[in-house]
């Protein structure tokens, strides 16, 4: 389909934001500025007032949590992990993944977000199947435990989700490996995933260096730092998104960047579990790739990516005491640009011919907005989610004037709370 | 006016979340439960799926410069005022003034705030006026600069604004003093103020301890740090909010104990504006009323209480690394009940029979607020401000459904956009 969006105010890379024409023809924008002569528009959107910005992307997430969402909060990691959450994680059903990735997925394109990285499981199928239906994009990993007695039956059901859905729903799935973490991933199973991922050419999502605890724990047992530790098993050599990233030294910047490893900055959750502040200054200045991420909800609460951009401009600011430190425009691109390069999504995150069609549609028409000096400064400091009304994916409609095109919301409202029921009952 | 709000969850001061029934009698709640027998409603709210919180209270803003939001960001303090602030602020006409606390209100009731402590001037007549007119409980302050030529100009239209306006709108307004801060109030100013203040009666509303530099320099000046040069000029025998309080040693934890001076923590502001994190959890231990506040949209750059509660729930944990440091239920009492204390608003803060019907009804029908587990913590950490959708102050509805019952919104954004448009032309 061929849509036209007529004079909205677009966010260009370089951080200008005209009032322009974008056309749309299938998956891609085909021109940003006059409309062509020969372009004919099957549907044309009025973007005046509206704010035109490459969809937010979601570096980290476990979508099926949103199931979780406030079941457990204000608590210490480990009471909260042991009596809380794995209790009610060994109760999911295949369906209960489903519903609850619906359920993210109405939340995500209510705010504005087209692509995710999620690391979750069993059932990464049904997690398939709702990126499918839901039109958004998706980078799928099935999380690995290696401590747990099924293991290597894991590591099989990533191979085999790569197999059946790496590129499948006309690309807009890819799939990557999902070792959890160091800490529950022996280095012997780090290596096989490593080798069936080579040998598959997939790449991994990882949680890195979240907390102190981690650190130390992997020090005393290898010897080595996390980065260090997981280097030495091949791990990196697939091309990697590193979750979090809190807590590092001199040496694990050298291998982020020997590896060109990604990171995926969560800094709601890693305020909410105490778990530190990531040197994103640092990482941005030696030219590493930072993307933002809200982790699940259950440690978040939601997954609104606006108030990732908003927490990273304002939370890096006072703890360098800088106030130029992460400036509105980086904050913006780290959830948008930069998200799309950490999941290596092709054609991905700009506002430009050529480009896949990824946009959000913020309506500019509330105080929050006004007055408008500058719309860059009004989306990372002022601006709500709630403001979204028109969300494209790969040149589809999936939200127009907040009514949602692809998903059945009510349903999906009553099958999660019905889940939840459920759950606690 | 008799309103029942039927059936919906209710914040208690306990911290419970009984679904009931809120029958409200001209301004103040008659009772939370069953409906009385002899209670005729003229207006019935259905309740079901919402949460009536008390009013959220914004205890520090600068109403009018939201005039300036996104004029200018990213900048160092002193360039951002001089260069940029206070060149446009002197452009500012009696009209601005009153666009400006309108575009305020809109924000304000829009996203649940009842009650907001305003610092500005000239001219704080036109906020009363918006205040009157809005609904909206708000406590005035002219914003005193003893460096000015004018000083006490100020200060005489300081006291005029309380003669006239303290106890106004059925008791909506009130008054208080607003030296501005130490470093632009000289030590015999802020005497005349205290005086001045006494003799009325007026409680004080000043900025403290903001930043580094403010220490700093008051160290150099009067061999003092701000909490005990500001208590040797008598100021603090009125009753006080004191804004910010970023930087406390031991000494001023005493005086402010001794003194019962309530304080407006801004997190918003105090991260963009790199200020640094005030000690929080330790003033909530040592019995200290700590309430929120967004301060000026030029530093934060919203109005919204509901991101405050929200960072504050955040920034403290991380900041010492303790997960259980305020918990949702103080975030949301610092946010609502705290703030009325610390404004002393008789009767207003918490949902309970004989309090003035001061309500914020947020619609939980949305991804964010599903699964319901929770709804303090569903409040906290995930809710929006955009459901709010049913605001009422003093027993008045001025939001219902979204629409505004008391101002014309459309005028204002109109009005607002044009005067940002003629200040920077």
């Amino acid at each position: 389909m061929n849509i036209l969006i007529k004079d909205v105010a677009a966010l260009l890379p370089d951080g200008t934001t005209p009032t322009l024409n974008i056309a749309i023809v299938d998956d891609r924008i085909l021109s940003m500025g006059d409309v062509p002569h020969d372009f004919h528009a099957d549907k044309t959107i009025d973007g005046t007032r509206h704010f035109a910005i490459p969809g937010l992307v979601n570096a980290h997430t476990h979508a099926s949590m949103t199931l979780l969402r406030s079941y457990a909060d204000d608590m210490k990691l480990m009471d909260w992990l042991q009596t809380m959450i794995w209790p009610i994680e060994a109760k999911l059903h295949s369906d209960d993944i489903y519903w609850g990735a619906m359920l993210a997925a109405v939340e995500m394109i209510r705010s504005g977000t087209t692509a995710f990285a999620d690391m979750y499981g069993p059932d990464m199928d049904r997690v398939a199947e709702v990126t499918e239906v839901s039109g958004l994009r998706g980078v799928l990993a099935r999380g690995l435990i290696g401590v747990a007695p099924d293991a290597d039956k894991k590591l099989e059901e990533n191979a085999a989700l790569y197999e059946t859905y790496h590129g499948a729903a006309d690309g807009r799935i890819t799939v990557m490996f999902g070792p959890h973490a160091l800490y529950t991933c022996p280095p012997d199973y780090l290596k096989k995933i490593a080798q069936r991922a080579q040998q598959l050419g997939a790449e991994i999502h990882i949680h890195m260096s979240e907390t102190v605890g981690e650190v130390e724990s992997c020090l005393k047992d290898y010897g080595k730092r996390p980065f260090a530790h997981v280097e030495s098993t091949g791990l990196f050599e697939n091309g990697t998104i590193a979750a979090h990233c809190v807590h590092l030294d001199d040496e694990d910047f050298s291998i982020i960047k020997k590896h060109n490893i990604r990171i995926a900055h969560n800094p709601g959750s890693n305020m909410k579990l105490a778990s530190g502040i990531a040197p994103v200054p640092r990482m941005l200045k030696e030219g590493i790739c930072v993307a933002l991420g809200t982790d699940g909800a259950s440690s978040n609460n939601n997954l609104d990516m606006l108030d990732e951009v908003q927490l990273s401009a304002l939370l890096h600011k006072v703890d360098t005491l800088d106030p130029l430190a992460v400036p509105a425009l980086t904050a913006v691109k780290m959830g948008t640009e930069y998200g799309a390069q950490a999941l290596s999504l092709k054609d991905v995150g700009q506002l430009v011919p050529g480009q896949k069609a990824d946009i959000a549609l913020f309506s500019m028409h509330g105080a929050e907005w006004t007055p408008c000096y500058n719309p860059v400064s009004l989306l990372a400091y002022s601006g709500k989610s709630s403001s979204v009304d028109t969300v494209i994916v790969n040149g589809k409609i999936l939200m127009e004037n907040r009514e949602l095109k692809t998903l059945d919301e009510e349903r999906i409202l009553y099958e999660a709370q019905r889940t939840a029921d459920r759950l606690t009952k």
